[in-house]
């Protein structure tokens, strides 16, 4: 049994944080949403499932309410939000918990680098899919995966550790040294799909024409040069079969910056879209077409 | 007194109606919403303007219904539906009436001279605002101004004609021969401005950033090009300087591509950024920002 801290309580978070109580652990999330923890504290979290629905009993609580010893802090945060939140868990860098990252974009793990040594963080990527019901319901459909290493070799046995326990807990975890290669696959993915899903309000289907297809393969030549110059192992075909898997099978789906931008909420484009545009400013790379496809999605963002 | 016909009773064709019935013309409308229809031959049209209310008494009825004499016939449908709209007043041919079209877009003087000789047909632009408020009403704040010439010189007599007319009527309009230059300013202004507010679903004012003024200022550029091959006496500079006011003045502008959009409804997309794109295409020109923002606004066209 291990005592597990999860915050940010969006789907994803509630995914896991279920899935690990039902395993047998001792979760708690911590969410700055007070209506999301009090439904959460009180009943648990409803999970809808493939093979039916499960009821998991997660403790919530205010971060800084909760005290050591924690085995495993995993932040599920939007990725704007991510420096605030982990500063709001300093307190818990002396229990020496393994600090776990799934987020989207890029820059998570420099946030929680800037708080936890380097040699107890573990990233990675994770393709579950999870939609939120009201504040504390949560269901996942179809089969994901998680894959993950440590941030630095030093943390690749914490990595390991943390990898038997999402498995343990039906999360399909497996340990995978080419983590950074695989989140700029996913960052890519994300700034092409979500950020044009978002320009045009349509699930991921309606991309399926040649003139968008155009415009996403332009920006994975793109990303493919600023990925080159960081030194990741990028794979632009690789990218582009996970593109036509996504467009041809996930054709109802509303990528979450989408969600998002119909909720009239700001959307993750700085951690990913900005995040990528960044790399290629340090790199002194023109990135012209993520750059405007980028710029399109910032000029929607709530004020 | 003149018999007046307007093919479409969007607010501009409403304001047009209601104008040149209030001056003592005898106007009939005619559109394929029934209800509208029905409305206006009940009620006739209310128009609000900063002097005051006033009650116009217009006919309506299908453009079938119509049979001369007709003076003149004014085309105010969106661009997607002039060719449709113009070919059903085919009938009208024999009355010898003038045809004018102050519509958005460019291509709609080519659908009427498919049917009306070039000599009948005048066209121009005009900056009047125009907001429709339920079947049958529509309200015009501030000042407006139309500017028209024949469509070829032998159309320039009745030109002016319709100049007096519609000045008449208190619609600021004057004889303007470099009207085509005018009407590649409109296209230029509305395939930058309307496009970008309807991707950001953002009013006008939202656009003065300096990231979305360097598409706009990319985007003249390019149109500057098509104009140059296509001999338009574009001045780009006059543009950006009605890019500029609007930015400063019209802040909560919502134009009508975006209030298309935001109603589910198709887009003028095609007569205006598509319409530019296909001059850039007969020249052979590259129009890379330009299409790249008209394919993202195609992407969220109603299927």
């Amino acid at each position: 049994m291990q005592r597990i801290v999860v915050i940010g309580a969006g789907a994803m978070g509630c995914l896991f944080a279920a899935k690990l109580a039902l395993a047998g652990h001792r979760v708690t999330m911590a969410d700055v949403d007070q209506a999301r923890m009090d439904a959460i504290a009180a009943q648990g979290i409803a999970l809808s499932l493939d093979d039916g629905d499960f009821a998991a009993r997660v403790g919530a609580c205010p971060i800084a309410a909760v005290d050591g010893p924690v085995d495993l802090l995993v932040l599920f945060t939007k990725g704007m939000h991510s420096a605030a939140a982990i500063a709001s868990a300093a307190h818990l860098v002396d229990t020496g918990c393994t600090v776990l990252t799934l987020q989207n974009g890029l820059g998570n793990t420099e946030s929680i680098a800037s708080v936890f040594p380097r040699e107890h963080i573990v990233w990675g990527v994770t393709d579950f899919p999870a939609d939120l019901h009201g504040a504390n319901a949560v269901s996942s459909h179809g089969q994901g995966h998680v894959w993950l290493a440590g941030l630095i070799p030093a943390a690749d046995a914490r990595a390991r550790h943390v990898a038997d326990i999402l498995d343990g807990a039906g999360l399909n975890a497996r340990f995978a040294p080419e983590v950074e290669a695989m989140v700029w696959d996913k960052v890519a993915f994300n700034s092409a799909l979500n950020a044009l899903c978002t320009l045009g309000q349509v699930p991921v289907g309606r991309l399926d024409s040649a003139p968008i297809r155009r415009i996403v393969g332009t920006i994975m030549d793109e990303i493919a040069a600023i990925a080159r110059a960081e030194g990741i192992a990028f794979d632009r075909t690789r990218t582009m079969a996970k593109v036509d898997f996504a467009l041809a099978n996930h054709t109802g789906h509303k990528p979450s910056m989408l969600q998002d931008r119909l909720a009239g909420r700001r959307t993750e484009v700085e951690s990913i879209n900005g995040a990528v545009l960044a790399v290629a400013a340090r790199h002194g790379l023109a990135a012209p077409t993520l750059e405007l496809v980028t710029d399109l999605v910032r000029l929607g963002e709530p004020a």
